[in-house]
């Protein structure tokens, strides 16, 4: 498919409305993980960004939002996704450089740049770990064609020395980003998140620099939603995430997780 | 040194007094680490457990005044440690086979035996990494002389098949442990260590199971102390750990950590 059709689209609201995307309908949808991935960016004014995988842009235009003035590109496989990262750059007013490509098979003018940070929200499953998706879009944005390593080792080339990678995953590839970034990327961090409190972690965002020599450092976990259990009233956001979410605030690494 | 005098001994209470232990007043002293990672071990009466670099016997001996019935293993290099773990065990009424070797040169009988459970609290800092110790005891218990993979490979050849790997480090090595299991062993779980609420990790204990398969799993971390910062009015361990400090409760994986 190289194009969604306008009535397979919605258009929804991100970061309390400051930024509004269209979204395949019945496609990959985006939920908190791209727009919390976008908080824990610590990028500034000038400097350049580029998305592995941006899908309709989620991330990196929510990024762009609290951070104006950002040279930024975007990768995307997927030629609908990629059309629709640049309808979703224009409506936001944003000048994001969409380019579609393989990661394993960028084109040759990439490949000469450098960037300041590398974000990325790789697909989540395992190949063979879940039962096919309906969706053949949504099959390859969940079903990781490209191992997590290759997402890893073609974010470390293409960081400027000193950049950061930025990636958020489930928790349960924790190991198998930390193999990956060996000999590669150092000064690794990792913020755990937790849906509540006293939770093991479901998701996590490691940075990493590159030439980095400091510590591995993991962060008290940020936890997402306030209370012991879920209730049925609604959203239950603690007050650190819905400053995200509704606010575009970022995400501090220091959180202190009690709500 | 092969034997400590008397005179350089104290001798301390552990559990509320359900284990006491002699140690060096000026060496290697035990401080919550090894009671922690005792607590951690889900050992039951009949199963063998061995420690490697068992110092003066605080983790182990704590976890045989937990699970009585226990078939107990202690290795330690150090003549004078070895020597205390025998006395410490005699003096708590336990049967802990204590065995001076260099975890890289075990005795053959020994590299003839499996066991349910490998416990272990390697020494904190890599060589050259800190100020050469003054006390010679002191800098081998806390210098590294023994790579940290290697303390993972030999637990790993020392456990039975399903059997549990139970370690408790600094949290900054967490990579070159998860490194360190690839290949040897599975199901790792991570549990966090730290000082407070919202503070990251200081420590973490992992556990890992010779032919596990599961999903690595990160819980959410046990907070040490109560309170936001440090008050001089005494301890302020939170609740849970104190119920394994002073009344020798195990330590559940899935604490919820507010206190």
């Amino acid at each position: 498919m190289m194009r969604f059709d306008d009535n397979e689209l919605t258009c929804n609201d991100f970061l309390g409305g400051r930024v509004r995307l269209l979204q395949p309908a019945s496609g990959y949808r985006a939920g908190v993980d791209p727009v919390l991935l976008a908080a824990s960016v610590p990028a500034k004014a000038g400097q350049s960004v580029l998305e592995l995988g941006c899908g309709a842009g989620v991330a990196i235009l929510c990024l762009s939002a609290r951070v104006p003035g950002l040279q930024m590109v975007g990768i995307e496989l997927q030629p609908a996704y990629a059309e629709l990262a640049r309808r979703n750059s224009e409506i936001n007013g944003c000048d994001l450089d969409v380019i579609e490509a393989d990661l394993n098979a960028l084109p040759d003018d990439l490949r000469q740049r450098r960037f300041d940070h590398v974000m990325a929200n790789p697909p989540y499953y395992r190949s063979g770990a879940h039962s096919p998706a309906s969706d053949a879009g949504r099959s390859i944005a969940l079903g990781e064609n490209t191992p997590l390593i290759d997402w890893i080792t073609v974010a470390a080339k293409r960081l400027a020395p000193r950049g950061f990678l930025h990636m958020i995953q489930k928790a349960d590839r924790l190991p198998d980003m930390l193999t990956a970034c060996e000999g590669k990327l150092g000064s690794i961090e990792v913020l755990p998140l937790s849906a509540r409190v006293g939770r093991e972690a479901e998701l996590v965002i490691l940075s990493a620099r590159k030439g980095g020599r400091a510590a591995f450092r993991l962060h008290a976990p940020l936890i997402l939603h306030a209370g012991e259990r879920h209730e049925k009233d609604g959203e239950s956001y603690t007050e650190a995430v819905s400053a995200v979410l509704r606010h575009a605030a970022p995400l501090p690494r220091n959180l202190c997780h009690r709500q």
